[in-house]
């Protein structure tokens, strides 16, 4: 409790500074104060003297109490588009969840070719990749759908947290973790916080980044890392057992158990075919992403896939709802108040003179690497993605190259520790790496992803002609 | 299963079959088609082919899906201040109800003046009454505070459903329950719906009713309900055990096994007085509503008397806001485009010749007695209020006495059915009352509750210089 009152002081403390701050010019008082209540929101989330919810909830009441905002603007990110697709996205999930359907895709995966420890690595990742684009909660897909095989398999194999961790356990536990880095990355649907990283680089850039676009710009690097990871990690931490004939028998008989297809399975891959479809082909039908998802959600809903009581029990949902709901808005209105240009400008004058690539790679490298002191990816886009890809384009990076580096990068940093985001504290609390190993580790693979998807995902882009 | 179906082959033929109506002269199609889409959801809410918050998640996406709206605008009441009064109302009710201090109001009122049974139905009733400005969710009042209370007075006077449901289990049950009725009508922060019909009447009226109004206009009929109801039940349907010094007893008892007040509800205590002080005064301070209540919730979360759980687990909450939310985006847009001053004028020419007093007299006795086909006192006022409200001025009735008297029916409808809202099943279910009886009291209590806010009323409000 004193340490919460301590975190809480801190925080109001930070904000307190800031605002009062003498405003510099070229800023209205409005927007600087705002910011400050914004880097103190942020500074609440790092720090938690209450739960992310609690400290967005408050902010925006103080927000409306202090008279920055109006309530209504205040409140104004509840019915953004981008949040209720998300909300959305956590009851899709739910239907993969509750059906069984993510499992069966699993196990019929590992049935084909998990006969070795590395295939297994490359299935599991494989799975995630193929429910990816429908499940934009990284979180529900690696921790609602693949973590559980993965905890089955350790359990098959004698596994367990402590001695016997190293045998199969921690290498497919951080192979499915770092997977879904990698898939997180990979669509504009596969990572709640995508949608928002399109929003902020039309909102900061005037680029629209489609659906299809995101797909294309990522599957060569998603490809390749999705190649090197799992296998670095085999040579570089390697499981104790390699051969895994046990597998393809679990995944036989689990399957064998499942049975056949049920009714509500079966509506839930028509959903997500349909889904995906109607997703993949958005920049020609012009139907918005989240209509399409609540479309998913309401047939489930009407063939009773999905119960009412699913959807107010998706507790998921309206943490996210409320906690970026609050940040999007007042994110919203730091953009429109005129104090992320501001920014971005006086940033691009303190490195002006130094050539747009050495500056965009500075700029790159500090985004990623910033994310040790954020606990969610869409807290780090709120906070910085708007900024930054205004730099550097103000640098002279291209702007396309700067919203897709950044936006990927955006996902990739996740990589790095056991609190990065939702599915990290599931692998990590599940007890086969110490945090040390996760650390060092992560990091690796933080230097391998940027390596493969600056590197070799610029040349590709400049190939699509984005740049 | 085939029940549902045709529920809800019913609800879209309905939806249809206006839709494909010729549109009429002076509105446009596209708000036709919104109308066509908004009456096909109300259907949808009296059939419940699924949940209505199914149904209205369902009838938005239709809404974006058919290009009638935008998709920000068919998401656009879930940022309504409205709406976040209702959530941030159903927490502070959770305050309430957790810390016990609602239970613990009740039994100092019962342990001073509840040693008859007329005595403790009045007492339920004035508890009800002073958390009442406090607890918008008069479902969380009834059922989560004065419900638990009498259904232990019940059960000390061994007054059971069946042969010994009479003794004074069928009277309290009834009494309590019409009493919510009442003081949902008293205040505007008494019933979720409330504030809503103060946005109904500055949408279509013009006019500005306040906390502090609403509050004067509704005192002087409200305490002569508050008076006359729980003395008719009691001759009308009387208990058969008048004399109920128990009560007195087990209030003793119960608040000694309760102890001091505890930090929680200490807090709440403050929370409540702090709430009811910003509230009433809001026409002098400025301060909004829903920031207020917003402001309580922030309080309760900072000196956790509630946990984030706690909110992420208020189910109510969140069905509130995703079907009211849904409808009030629809609602809002109904008028924006038109379609409300076109029905109200079209119906003003029907009535014209008719003088404004029998006018106004059947407008509101049709607009209290079409709540038979409605579940929720919300969406009755939703559907109806603003056509009927206008269609009384457009008639000439004055302004504030039309929406006044309206607005006070909408509460008072409650008292008809058994599913009239949410405190409705709760008070049915006890099993203490039959249908049919519930029906007959129901229907007299109306009566009673139109002469006293109509007649008395009327009077009231012209010594108060509204009309």
């Amino acid at each position: 409790m004193n340490g919460k009152i301590v975190r809480a002081l801190a925080t109001i403390a930070l904000g307190a500074i800031i605002w009062f701050i003498p405003v510099p010019q070229g800023v209205t008082p409005q927007a600087w104060h705002l910011m400050a209540i914004f880097v103190a929101t942020i500074f609440g989330f790092i720090l938690q003297p209450m739960p992310i919810g609690a400290v967005a909830l408050t902010s925006i009441t103080f927000t409306a109490l202090a008279g920055v905002l109006k309530p209504a603007e205040a409140l104004s990110g509840f019915s953004n588009t981008t949040i209720w697709l998300i909300v959305s996205a956590f009851l899709f999930a739910k239907g993969f969840i509750k059906t069984g359907l993510g499992r069966r895709i699993a196990y019929v995966l590992i049935r084909a070719i998990g006969d070795s420890t590395l295939k297994l690595g490359y299935t599991l990742v494989l799975s995630d990749l193929i429910i990816s684009p429908a499940t934009p909660s990284n979180t529900a897909r690696a921790g609602g759908i693949i973590f559980p095989i993965v905890r089955s398999l350790c359990t098959a194999f004698d596994s367990e947290p402590g001695v016997s961790a190293r045998k199969v356990g921690s290498y497919l536990m951080q192979t499915a973790y770092q997977g879904n880095t990698i898939t997180s990355a990979m669509f504009l649907t596969s990572m709640a916080g995508n949608p928002l990283i399109a929003l902020l680089a039309a909102q900061a850039l005037h680029i629209q980044i489609t659906w299809g676009q995101w797909a294309l710009a990522a599957a060569v690097p998603g490809l390749i890392s999705i190649l090197v990871v799992p296998y670095f990690l085999y040579k570089f931490y390697p499981p104790e057992i390699t051969k895994t004939p046990e597998a393809k028998a679990l995944a036989t008989s689990e399957l064998k158990k499942m049975g056949a297809m049920s009714r509500g399975e079966k509506i839930v891959s028509m959903v997500f075919v349909g889904a995906l479809v109607l997703w993949s082909t958005s920049q020609y039908s012009k139907l918005d992403a989240t209509v399409v998802a609540m479309l998913a959600v309401v047939v489930m809903l009407a063939t009773e896939v999905l119960e009412w009581k699913d959807v107010l029990e998706e507790k998921g949902a309206w943490d996210t709802l409320i906690w970026m709901g609050s940040l999007v808005g007042l994110a919203d209105f730091l953009s429109k108040l005129g104090f992320i240009p501001w920014f971005a400008k006086a940033v691009a004058a303190g490195i002006a003179g130094i050539p747009w690539v050495p500056a965009f790679v500075i700029l790159t490298v500090v985004y990623l690497y910033a994310h040790y002191a954020f606990a969610s990816l869409t807290a780090h886009i709120t906070a910085m993605y708007s900024a930054f890809v205004a730099v550097a384009v103000a640098a002279g990076a291209p702007p396309y190259l700067a919203a897709l580096a950044l936006g990927f990068m955006s996902n990739l940093c996740m990589s790095l520790t056991h609190y990065a985001a939702g599915p990290s504290p599931i692998y990590f609390g599940a007890g086969y790496v110490d945090q040390n190993t996760w650390w060092r580790l992560g990091f690796i693979v933080s230097v391998i992803n940027l390596v493969i998807w600056v590197g070799f995902g610029s040349i590709w882009w400049k190939v699509l002609g984005l740049w």
